[in-house]
């Protein structure tokens, strides 16, 4: 092994450590610094997309967010390059959903000045702005620093047969009263066509009630009095089926703590002493439970 | 007997386990088959309603879909005969909930065909689109084979009396509000008739909220807020009853669970081993418990 | 005592088992009647009220309804004197809530039949309205029906402290968003009063959302979307307190199934033996707590 | 220490009992007049703002309720002195969260008074309606008088890392639709930004569903299906975290109250006598545990 290569891979080991582990001191303080620059590049985004409105004195203004936005891309490309690099399997990163959206935020740039004719082509106005609102997957950089949402992951995985086979009733529902709407409603007021009532349904039954498409015939009143009523009651079982696991899981958490002087287990989640012999509980196991 | 009705019988009974029974690989097959089948033909519904939008350019568009169309009801028809002679008794499967769905599904094609004057006649567009409309009920075959929603029915059914009864009070208050929004409001802004008024409080109560109609005067909206916050607080309700029941389920679930070396119970729903012998739990048992 | 005054208390002994009681056979019945007059009479507010529409054609249509509504009405005051009467202490009944809402019923009409000059005076059309709507009370008769809602309106009873508690920190906060949302709309898209824009805040807080009155400045939005993600985390406090007490009265109702052979407590809900000794359970205790 | 001061010196512990503890007689009904007062100047801030509307008859409305005002500033003003000059630790009280209050709901007159050219300035008419909009501070005085709201907040202090990570995933998914949705929708429709999209996703992910903005195209209506189906999932979890808790807490309330007589524990939270010797249970700790 030459010296050379000596050299690289142990700063390829130290580069990972900053970018993968956040137990070391470096480790967190590079966390802190990305999660601080995601946030920016998000902020920027909403301000860019109304800059024309907030500062409407500075002709140039789209100019100039324009050279932000390349600082942006290139510290997150930098970013990209580093973490593949780094990555001692070299196809593991890139193919994992993390490094698929890092791809996606800084990839469009590079389109977008490669390929300056897309910029000007009326045509293709659509597919320039989704490059460009692409960027906004930025947000989901933040994702890989909230790992410990454990209790809620654990109760959602868990409850997933359950919540598919609820909306399963709830996708029939919806088409069922969808047609029947379709069908009484006859096309107007906003009831064109099967899909357009099904979104109608969608709207109703979760009670988000947008009221662009709602019904004007008596017989039409009535059943989408039925279906409201229906999802009143059905709004009930997702809660009931994650309030049931999520209660499982916080006694498990419960279970779990152990005083490690006498063994006793069952203490309060907040409990710092055991009740049972006074000694100290390890904050360390109540904070893995509490998390 | 004679030879042929021997064969016919044993004929019978495979097609009988092919298509009520899920066990067998056959059986099982079949079964895709049938969900896919029924899937294809509610997106193919969808598609038809909004085809002179999706597809401007082809002329005879409707008349293709009429031809696909052709096929599905045939499918189903073939289907429904099949089931009908398969079924031991007789009278049974006709008269079954699945039976009158399916049927519900190819007669009115069938109608449309036998009647073609209908289509034509301007008198009777809203049967004619009520009649194409209920072939959106084959959305309903697919609860066939998701018979295992197991606790959200049992817990569903054991709740029956006390939602009932909670809807009873439900009805009460809308009866009551309607009619003194009616009153207040005074047949202005929507509030045209008492029946109105009832649709406008089950809107309000279940936090829809449509906004197609909605008081303008200071003593109707003091009102709607009184009926909103009741609505608030008892939105809770029904959530209490099915999440106290649905606890309940799961915790039975848990006690049914023992292990078959040393009858120990009380494990964890996804528990793989016996806490106290090791044992491994049986999968069959848990997955029950799960469904 | 004189042999008329006997014969006059025994008649009214039995009148007032007769309405009040619901055990005998008789009283059921007599229940079952006046449920269904009930039922019906709120059934004919309605269809009277959309008179004109539904009956086009035939032109004395009211005059018609008017004659049922006399009939409904004598059978009301039929229903109030005998209670009256039947009552022991004289007193009791008109004074008690049910009283109140009988009385509600159907005082309107003779007020009106005997001061017909109201119905023609052009200034009293709101009064005559409110009179007119005020036998929408009807329905309220029905509650007398439904006094076994036990487990429902225990929890609230027991919840009723901090579920104050609680709309008292919701008052504070829809007074402070909309003095907020108040000064910072200013005056424009509905928000033209304090009153106005805490109805707006009870709109917005609760999800209801009819979209009468919306923010249009980018602060106002801002504002909007907090009180609203507010709204969202506060929506589960009365239903965490209603599902916590429910719960406690479940397991009060299990605990209080107790077999009459052995004295094993704890049984489900739904037991038909004891789990101990395999005794028939008394249906009547299940019910008992079921209700 | 001189006569003066040592007489001063009581004064000030009277006053002290007086303004902040409510455990004395005089206490509570100094406690009830300030709420009382405090209630009717928000009353009075509600009445005012629609002054015109209610009294169109009285010319000088406006005068009249800015003399009311000045009693209740002087009133607010004497209790802040006092409260001033009664707190031991002089800097402690202004400088707490009620102090602050106190001084908001004050300040904005005399800033009034002293500079009247702010009012007749059309450029400052946003500042000083925001100036006199602050006076609805004043229900947050009544917070005060509810420090009682134990288990909720207990509940809420104890869930908040858990909400917190809920509230930091639903930004996500706002920031992540709010952008599909403005590329989708292009900028047509009330979705004119990036900040509008997002205040649309907040709408509707929350279920409250305004209307003022919503989607035209069919690709945008099928992403606002599937955020508003995700909305409806996830509204289930901060209510499953905060129920949980609140068992918890009710479990703990329960294991607290123990018999004064025989030391056993466990009783219901609404018992009056230990089950176990009969022996009254201290009302004392069932109200704290209620509370």
């Amino acid at each position: 092994m030459s010296q050379d290569y000596r050299y690289f891979a142990s700063a390829r080991r130290r580069c990972y450590a900053l970018l993968f582990e956040h137990r070391t001191r470096s480790g967190r303080r590079m966390e802190t610094f990305w999660i601080v620059i995601s946030l920016l590049s998000v902020l920027f985004l909403f301000i860019e997309s109304s800059a024309t409105d907030l500062f409407p004195n500075i002709p140039d203004i789209l100019y100039r967010f324009g050279t932000i936005e390349v600082a942006f891309t290139v510290l997150f490309t930098v970013e990209y390059v580093l973490r593949v690099v780094a990555s001692p399997r070299k196809i593991h990163y890139p193919l994992s959903f993390f490094g698929f959206i890092d791809l996606c935020t800084i990839l469009p740039m590079y389109i977008l000045w490669l390929i300056p004719s897309l910029s000007v082509s009326p045509d293709l106005v659509v597919l320039v702005r989704l490059l460009r609102v692409l960027r906004v997957l930025r947000v989901l950089k933040l994702l890989r620093y909230m790992s410990d949402a454990g209790i809620l992951w654990r109760s959602l995985m868990r409850a997933r047969r359950k919540l598919g086979i609820f909306f399963g009733f709830v996708a029939i529902i919806l088409c069922l009263f969808g047609g029947l709407m379709f069908a009484v409603e006859g096309g107007k007021d906003g009831f064109t066509s099967l899909g357009a009532s099904v979104y109608w349904a969608v709207v109703t039954l979760t009670t988000v009630g947008y009221g662009d498409i709602t019904p004007h015939t008596a017989l039409g009143r009535m059943l989408a009095s039925v279906l409201i009523l229906l999802g009143y009651s059905i709004i009930a079982v997702p809660t009931g089926i994650l309030t049931a696991y999520m209660s499982q899981e916080l006694e498990k958490g419960r279970a779990a703590r152990s005083c490690l002087n006498c063994l006793h287990s069952g203490h309060e989640i907040d409990a710092k002493f055991c009740a049972h012999c006074g000694a100290v509980l390890e904050a360390g196991t109540a904070q893995l439970v509490e998390k």
